[in-house]
């Protein structure tokens, strides 16, 4: 099928459109490189030296791969040009990853959390509204996150999406209703993801579009089939302080023997997925389309949760890191459980990649070969969440 | 206290700044004039005329009132202006009505949705990060809806704000737990009040913001105690299918001979309050603020609820005036019950004015007087929710 991928030169969205590429559908990526200009802003650069898009392009078609188109454009601000994009394309699904993901990078100051609120909103909205405004019927299959449901969920297992819930009516009777799990956003960025679902739930009702929000954990991981073809086609790898996730930041301070930040206490559960897995996600996400008029599908995209302490011990052991015990920059509880259903992807046929199998891997094949490009200053989270929070900053920096 | 008046200029802003001003406190409005711009495009007029805000605001104090003063600045566009505001005023309380808030204005063309999308919120994440950037502790009121819980609720009474859910554990066990009263917003103005419910949400929880969000039914009548004093003072009428709610818009075509357009079977029941009720709880909800961290206070803000059918029936009784069944220009379900808890505002004190005693001063004291400023041709709802509804537009029109 023809698949726009919005936000197709990012972390996800770059391997997740060479896989859809690589199983026959005809790609164009759709993005205004804000990821890089991010990077530019911060002063940081994946720790992988990533080419430019039309570099990533030309290896994808020189090592054999069905050429990919790219679009330049910002699907928040130009409405215009996206709809004219729909009404050209005509695509049969679109993949939406067009929003800013670093909840750290949404927190760091009020440009940032009103930058967040309004590219993202926007984003999401020009997107429903161009396929309604153009009359294009496909499938809309957006990246969400596990985090618009916190991590409070009183012992209970999340439900992929909805909840069964009793309520009493006035006449006393019980009766069940099917609902939105109820959410509870931790970070602005999260709150976004809320917005968002927000939004296509009323556009899946008012005007029958077909949409599925993937609910995704932690990802982690580097490396795609596709991506290790050339190195020109290298997925970009974040450790900084605002866009590297725990799990990849716990890898590359192992690699160059900073020790491991662990925030608080570090008994946060998260749930992980590694990117091989993610990609798979999207692909049977297409696949497996709502009907016109269904609510919004929603997917648990995620194959194991941990303890951040306990991911910083089993990377601990494999490698010769320490870790560090630093103050947590989020407001957020101490200490959480986190039970979550992900039956959907796992019946549909996905293999999950283990961290058991893939940690060690990551250390030596991504971070190590890459160490000598990383900023070593750039690598504590110092973006707060309020202003009585204090940076992850270790006590004793490693000499560099 | 000191209070900012967001979107003062507006029908319920102006005489809720007049209401405040009245019984003695310093009143500011902020407004960027929009709802008077958006007249200028629909080609309509207020059927009441509304004087300029300069000769609004001299007039009260040739009246006695305490001076009102008054800051042209767009919320959702200007945050460097609001946050300096907030940093010279430093209010005790601020009260949002600054937001499109016409649902059919929502509907009506892809323009029409990305403005109300992308003005609601970022106006209202503006005030909430300009209150977090500047350190004002002031307690923001919000207009919101009773529109986010949609018409349908199961033979619930819908209660104000939260519902106690059962839920079940992965032990088996049922655990009680407090939820926001899940949303079924049915047009996109209604849904970015669902948006604003999560921007409180977030913002109470994470800053420790004090906020109030007043879920409005339809608000009826024109004149309060404070525009009554001049008719410079007069507060706006709109009868368009735009902006003209439906008790409103019925007064209007008792009053000029045109047929009580009753949109489908007239089975919606919605849930209605005076504006003079509405300034009162606008007061009682600033007398009554919650704690800094505090979950958001959430009041059902509505007095009496009725189905369309039978509000023009009563009319009808208490007039000559017909009543012609059309096409319903929105997507919504043709009959449904509607309950809602409005114990908050009762208890606080709230006297309702009720339907009974207050339309037929309505119809001979507002709709007649100014009759003959109609334009009889902006009457018809025309915003369609979707491509497949008709407008709702009587077979014969009254010729003029």
């Amino acid at each position: 099928m023809k698949i726009l991928i919005l936000g197709g030169d990012g972390f996800c969205g770059w391997p997740a459109s060479l896989h859809l590429s690589d199983i026959g559908h005809d790609v164009m990526i759709v993005d205004n490189l804000s990821r890089r200009r991010i990077d530019v802003e911060l002063g940081v650069e994946s720790l992988t030296p990533i080419a430019t898009m039309e570099e990533r392009l030309q290896a994808w078609s020189e090592t054999g791969g069905r050429p990919i188109e790219f679009v330049n454009l910002d699907v928040a601000q130009d409405y215009d040009g996206l709809l004219e994009l729909l009404q050209t394309q005509r695509p049969d699904a679109i993949v939406h990853f067009a929003e800013q993901r670093a909840a750290p990078y949404s927190m760091k100051s009020p440009r940032n959390k009103r930058y967040t609120v309004d590219n993202n909103t926007n984003a999401t909205h020009n997107v429903l509204c161009a396929l309604v405004d153009s009359g294009v019927d496909a499938h809309l299959v957006h990246l969400g996150t596990m985090g618009v449901y916190g991590y409070g969920t009183a012992g209970m297992k999340i439900p992929e999406g909805y909840l069964d819930v009793q309520v009493t009516t006035e006449t006393g009777d019980q009766v069940d209703q099917k609902i939105l799990y109820p959410t509870n956003p931790g970070s602005i960025y999260h709150m976004t993801k809320v917005l968002d679902q927000t939004l296509f739930a009323y556009y899946a009702k008012n005007d029958k579009l077909r949409i599925t929000d993937l609910h995704q954990g932690i990802i982690w991981g580097t490396h795609t089939d596709q991506t290790l073809r050339d190195e020109r086609l290298i997925n970009r790898f974040d450790y900084d302080g605002d866009y590297g996730t725990v799990l990849n930041r716990f890898l590359m301070q192992a690699a160059v023997g900073y020790p491991m930040t662990v925030h608080g206490t570090g008994g946060q559960t998260r749930a992980f997925i590694h990117i091989r897995d993610m990609v798979r996600c999207i692909q049977i996400a297409l696949e497996n389309p709502p009907a016109n008029g269904d609510k919004v599908k929603i997917f648990n995209q995620m194959t194991e949760t941990h303890r951040v302490r306990d991911l910083a011990e089993l990377i601990a052991k494999i490698s010769d890191a320490t870790v560090a015990y630093v103050p947590n920059p989020r407001q957020e509880a101490a200490e959480n459980e986190l039970h979550v259903t992900n039956d959907t992807f796992l019946d549909l046929g996905l293999n999950p990649t283990t961290l058991s199998e893939g940690l060690l891997i990551e250390v030596e094949d991504v971070a190590r070969k890459y160490a000598e490009r990383a900023d070593l200053d750039k690598i504590p989270a110092t973006s707060l969440w309020t202003a009585q929070q204090q940076p992850g900053v270790p006590e004793q920096l490693p000499v560099h």
